[in-house]
């Protein structure tokens, strides 16, 4: 059987990888518009910040490995159409120009998503960079290096803005960041935007929210980034305002895409036609709690439903679990983990919600070390069914930030989290862990 | 309504606390047979290694606060009986060595449990001593700082026993752990236990299991100890071989026991008789997975089933969610957790047991500092219903082992947890963590 996977890396690979391990006799060709394949993006920032000097640590497997496996990798390869009817891809070789058609038994779209840019003048300046493709990783490292540390300045302030923020910040730079928002982290309530506000600003990271972007301006390279409130010396500037789903070269095929352009798919991954499956960035993916669909373009998302669309490429009848919304992020000193619904989020959603935030430390204080947690549980009025939790703290918020996610997705009560039988040693956690008061605090 | 608590340490405090709270116009007497309250057990070690050096940090609430709570303390009173058809309590007030009685509209038997002693000479000698009450810990500070850095024997492997040659080889003592088993961590699983004895043995621990103690030496106060293999020179012997539930005065009363003398409670945390409680570590707690009771005595079953066994005592129906054998342990540099059923535990219990242990890392090696976990797995044979988990690690194997817990709280399988969508950033844990790698790899 013909497998053909377009886009090769956290979910396409993932499914090439267990198609090879799952199929009889399969064919498995990947298709890569870039030149790297099975890498992992998140860690670019560091990568990029100089906390770790060497790429291939990125590199989940090889392409020999991949070889080894057979699986057919094809680099500089980009999808231009897919006719579902004939079973057909047209591919562009950018390497030589050239357009082919191949067919497929069973498709994966697996093509991610592309950094969105501000459409200001000056965009095409050296020096001024979106940090999403492992070539771009690659660059920007060379890049920063040659002329840092010096002054930054990063364009929004989500996840990788601000991971960009911290490492420039610990590698001696100057750095600014600039937002059209009066808020960093978007996707966390605003207790939490608070406190990473705070920390950016405690560790010398100059905050320029509620600005909006005029130009970046220089002669061939960045000079500086001017603001409706400012003009920023930089010798750099990161671009990371958002991304939106590679699927530009599915319009006209018939696959069902959402409003964003996300490709719908089912909780098995099949999209709207017949062996059409996707994945990834590119893709939307079930929610647990709802049933329903939901666009979540993480790493964690993209190598599950990788995994599931290959399993039942394969001829599986593999279900995902459901994902509900989990993300985390070191800002400075801080960790910040979020699961389920927000607190807003959650009465957008029609659902009757209550919230609650708890401070208190990690361990108890007869112990050394100690460290303050700020807690917040969202929770249904009545039913207390836990809809959502948020945390922060120097140590264990990202993996306190699983524990809700389970009883989430087990559809738990804060009364019943908050009376679980949890451990506890005084160097790790409290005898009712900042998880269970903050879940007990819940009225 | 009149209260009657036997016992002021976890679970008597944390129910007296709670009927304060919620019944009206409540009359509570706590009787406890030392001098102090409401204070955290687990601290004791770390305040006698000299890792804290103000006792109050251990203390959680103090006399006053519950003076204003109008909750009436009566330190060094022993109970000596119960009479439940009178409604009667016998006590003796230490000091004046007089015995009186009262009477209660409800009672609760929170008297804890008391170390066991091997039972062999020289257990009299000053500077042999168990740590379980607070004024022990404050003796034993003294008489280690007194005496101190010299040699330590420890008798026993058990919690206590490891946590106590943690701290003393931390303050630079010569330590030596006796104990007539081939290993130590009992509760824990044979690949977590080598573990536990290579980490002791790397940082300078002198071990010597498989030794049965013969007696501790001394004129008037420890010089050695000696056993069937050898004779160690001690400045200190800590003895801690287990401890038995403080329930030798209910003998007559008509209340239930187990087997091992704990109270039996139902999952409302009544005993066999009407009005009467019990909660704590003299008491047996309700298993989540199998809905009977087992005896866990933690300091986490002492608070919850001391709380809700307040508020059914002042009138609520309120049913103990269930403890499913979650603790935790610092060995020197290494985390250990366990939760559910170890291995043996399991296939004892008549369940069709398999077991499968990985290794992997705390977060990818892009991000800095990554440290290696080790996590087994137990679960049910074709259903794959998770029944237990044991980690070890330098970092978030404690809290790890929370996800566990509550994903066996919920009854959930191994391809549910290893698919469910947990948090991940470089720096905390990976994009399939540790406890995924786990579950994803039982078959």
């Amino acid at each position: 059987m013909k497998f053909v996977i377009i886009g090769g890396v956290a979910a396409g690979m993932s499914a090439a990888a267990k198609i090879a391990r799952t199929a009889k006799d399969p064919q498995i060709t990947v298709y890569e518009k870039n030149g790297f394949f099975s890498y992992s993006a998140c860690g670019l920032p560091y990568y990029v910040g100089g906390l770790n000097e060497d790429y291939r640590r990125m590199i989940a497997r090889t392409p020999e490995e991949f070889a080894a496996q057979g699986i057919r990798l094809r680099p500089h390869c980009e999808a231009v159409s897919v006719e579902p009817e004939r079973h057909a891809v047209t591919v562009r070789d950018l390497s030589s120009g050239q357009t082919f058609t191949d067919t497929y038994d069973r498709l994966l779209i697996a093509t991610g998503a592309a950094p969105k840019w501000p459409g200001v003048p000056g965009e095409d300046l050296v020096g001024v960079h979106t940090l999403r493709s492992f070539e771009e990783g690659l660059f920007l490292k060379e890049y920063a290096a040659s002329r840092g540390p010096g002054s930054v300045t990063v364009i929004g302030a989500g996840y990788i803005g601000l991971e960009c923020a911290d490492v420039f910040l610990q590698a001696g730079w100057k750095v600014r960041v600039v937002t059209n928002g009066d808020h960093v982290l978007p996707g966390f309530d605003p207790e939490m935007q608070d406190l990473a506000m705070e920390e950016l600003c405690a560790v010398g990271a100059e905050m320029h929210p509620l600005e909006n972007l005029i130009a970046f301006e220089g002669n061939g390279q960045i000079a500086q980034v001017r603001t409706d409130a400012g003009v920023y010396p930089s010798d750099l500037s990161i671009v990371a305002v958002g991304i939106r789903p590679n699927t530009d070269f599915l319009k006209g095929s018939g696959i069902a895409l959402a409003q964003n352009g996300a490709v719908l798919t089912d909780s098995f991954l099949r999209t709207s036609v017949p062996d059409v499956y996707a994945a990834g960035d590119c893709a939307t993916v079930k929610d647990r709690r709802t049933g329903g669909q939901r666009w979540q373009p993480l790493a964690t998302t993209a190598n599950k439903t990788g995994r599931i669309a290959g399993l039942n490429m394969a001829g599986g009848q593999e279900e995902l679990f459901g994902a509900v919304g989990s993300a985390a992020v070191k800002i400075c000193r801080l960790e910040f983990g979020r699961t389920g619904l927000g607190e807003e989020e959650a009465r957008r959603a029609g659902l009757d919600a209550k919230a609650v935030t708890v401070r208190a430390y990690d361990h108890p204080t007869y112990y050394p070390g100690t460290t303050p947690l700020a807690v917040k549980v969202i929770y249904e009025n009545g039913s207390r069914k836990l809809l959502g939790a948020q945390l922060c703290g120097q140590k264990g918020a990202a993996l306190r930030t699983d524990i809700f996610a389970v009883a989430i997705s087990a559809g738990m009560t804060t009364p019943e989290l908050g009376m679980t039988d949890l451990v506890y040693a005084p160097p790790f956690s409290g005898v009712w862990d900042a998880v269970q008061l903050a879940c007990n605090a819940a009225k």
